[in-house]
């Protein structure tokens, strides 16, 4: 029901070639995008071609690009990333947090001048396959969610991963928007003719609305977790402050607040941050382990409010997705596969996707 | 209407004194409490020594306990609470961590043996008087929080608190729990009859429910922020899950789904995590400072959806509490006066509040 895992990130690494990414790169890239789509995050691989190619015809994304470590310590690193998109600049973010808590215990690195780079989980987990703790965060481009309390769109979705090492191949792995939900989950709704649950969206004067076409077409936002006042949406809302704090504070990347944001001529210039940490500074690193192992083991041992849905922990159900997904192969819509048929055919890259069915 | 921080503080630190904390212990402690009421944070200020009364006298908190670090690197401290009131260890912690990233660029303390500490905002904003970047958790004693999708308490109200230096005495500081409220919100509407909103509880079966005696009296639980599977409370309960991690696992404390948690003989075995970043390893401290300014204050001129209602920053809220309480006093309400005159009689402590008004 879809290509093989190499199949799959080949095609994605092919079109990268064609837009101009060096080898090197397009390959790191696909291997993240593919893995995203892999675990069932469809909304971050794959699909994703098609909003970057719009970004490379506008002159956006350098594809050239050379992500570098433009200053370091023992303890930090501050990336540049060359205008380009920002899987390759987030790879050596975190490679440079990692070996820095390697030596030290812990590292830290943040990025500028970059674009989206797929899934926080992705690198968060890099961290949690060395035997560390990692945290991820990014600041967004699109400004679609209003503040608890205001009626003007100020924020992005601006996600944060959080990774723990814990029983071998099964990491604590949280990977969240602090939004209610992604846009994509009102589009659904939208398609299927249903309204959404109440707290997903507000109007465009800050009224809660049920309507999924409140936020596309009449100018509407998106909330912020919590949902509404009562439902405690300052938290998602203070949440968010804090991982374009992180983002793009630290590295000096635009503000999404910023007049400048997405207009200053190097680049979408997104930022991000990057933190691992070494357990194995305050106590034997199996031990802590055992731990996240115990912790998250019990959380799964709770008895279900559904009898037969298993509580799960972060993590659990992207890789219950990448299970079937490695047997089965990755499945692209019909849509979709024609688009990227078309945007492959129109750069020059190879076709091994197939025909939708 | 209440009295002055001065005399609010001495009366915390001298009930603390007669139950044989040592003076500077106390002083410690009585600062932080103090500084809790004045920001209006009254669930974990003064309020909280009716609790601390009931483990003193059941032999679960050492008064006499030092607090120390007993492993430390250049980045990281291990920090024994001694079994002691979780205020002197944590401010231990943060100051180390504070330490350790004025010299290095990144320090973090994790604490182990150590109990209720107040407020996580506290130590998050010795961050920020630092210049630095805070990011603060600590584990909880209390279970009554379920995890998304199951029906048996496991988790905590597991708070956070993060905080970030910009315009001078006006920190971003977030602090927050990652339930969608606090007991005492549901208590609240109890007292005056009323239904909670939708989100707020579930059932001891883990159906949602808005009667505020579910959870104190037949046995539901508080749910995590987003309030139910639609407003995506995994993502509340996945934050709930890294605070744990981070509060006990890297510290070794014991687990809150430990069989022998709150059982260990050497008293209740909280854990907390400290981490300071300093943003001046990345660019001027000037610049990151006035970043985060003008971002707090673009998200205060965002148009508020209720005329007249500003839209606020994390923090703001806190010091107008804290601009009213030190001009008019801290008031404390009359029931919880008189057991705080009956507990300072008991324990031969000076009286200083004066009588219920």
């Amino acid at each position: 029901m879809g290509a093989d895992l190499q199949t799959h990130q080949r095609q994605i690494a092919d079109i990268l070639s064609a837009w101009g990414m060096p080898a090197r790169n397009a390959a790191r890239t696909a291997e993240v995008m593919a893995w995203t789509d892999l675990h069932g995050v469809d909304s971050h691989g794959i699909s994703m071609l098609t909003v970057y190619d719009r970004h490379v015809k506008a002159g956006r994304l350098r594809m050239a690009a050379e992500p570098r470590v433009i200053a370091e310590g023992p303890v930090h690193a501050l990336v540049d990333g060359d205008g380009g998109l920002g899987h390759p600049a987030a790879r050596l973010g975190m490679e440079q947090a990692i070996a820095k808590a390697a030596a030290a215990g812990i590292g830290m690195a943040a990025v500028r001048n970059s674009a989206h780079f797929g899934a926080c989980g992705y690198y968060a987990n890099m961290a949690a396959e060395a035997g560390m703790i990692g945290l991820v965060t990014t600041s967004a481009s699109l400004v679609q969610v209003a503040p608890a309390g205001g009626a003007e769109a100020r924020l992005g979705t601006d996600p944060l991963a959080f990774a723990a090492p814990g029983e071998p191949g099964r990491p604590f792995l949280l990977d969240m928007a602090t939004t209610t939900v992604a846009a994509g989950r009102i589009r659904n709704k939208e398609n299927e003719g249903l309204p959404c649950p109440p707290g997903w969206l507000l109007t465009k004067d800050g009224q809660p609305s049920t309507d999924p076409a409140e936020a596309r077409a009449r100018g509407g936002y998106l909330t912020s977790l919590g949902g509404s006042l009562e439902g405690s949406s300052y938290k998602g809302y203070g949440l968010s402050a804090m991982v374009n704090i992180l983002s793009a504070c630290l590295a000096g990347s635009t503000l999404i607040t910023d007049p400048q944001h997405l207009k200053k001529p190097q680049g979408m210039d997104i930022g991000h941050f990057f933190l691992a940490i070494n357990p194995a500074v305050f106590r034997p690193a199996d031990d802590f382990r055992a731990d996240v192992a115990a912790f998250c083991d019990a959380l799964r041992g709770t008895r279900p409010a559904t009898p037969g849905q298993p509580v799960m922990v972060a993590g659990d159900p992207e890789r219950a997705h990448a299970e079937r997904r490695r047997r089965e192969g990755i499945p692209v819509a019909p849509g979709l596969l024609e688009k990227l048929r078309t945007l492959a055919a129109e750069s020059g890259a190879p076709w091994h996707l197939g025909a939708p069915a």
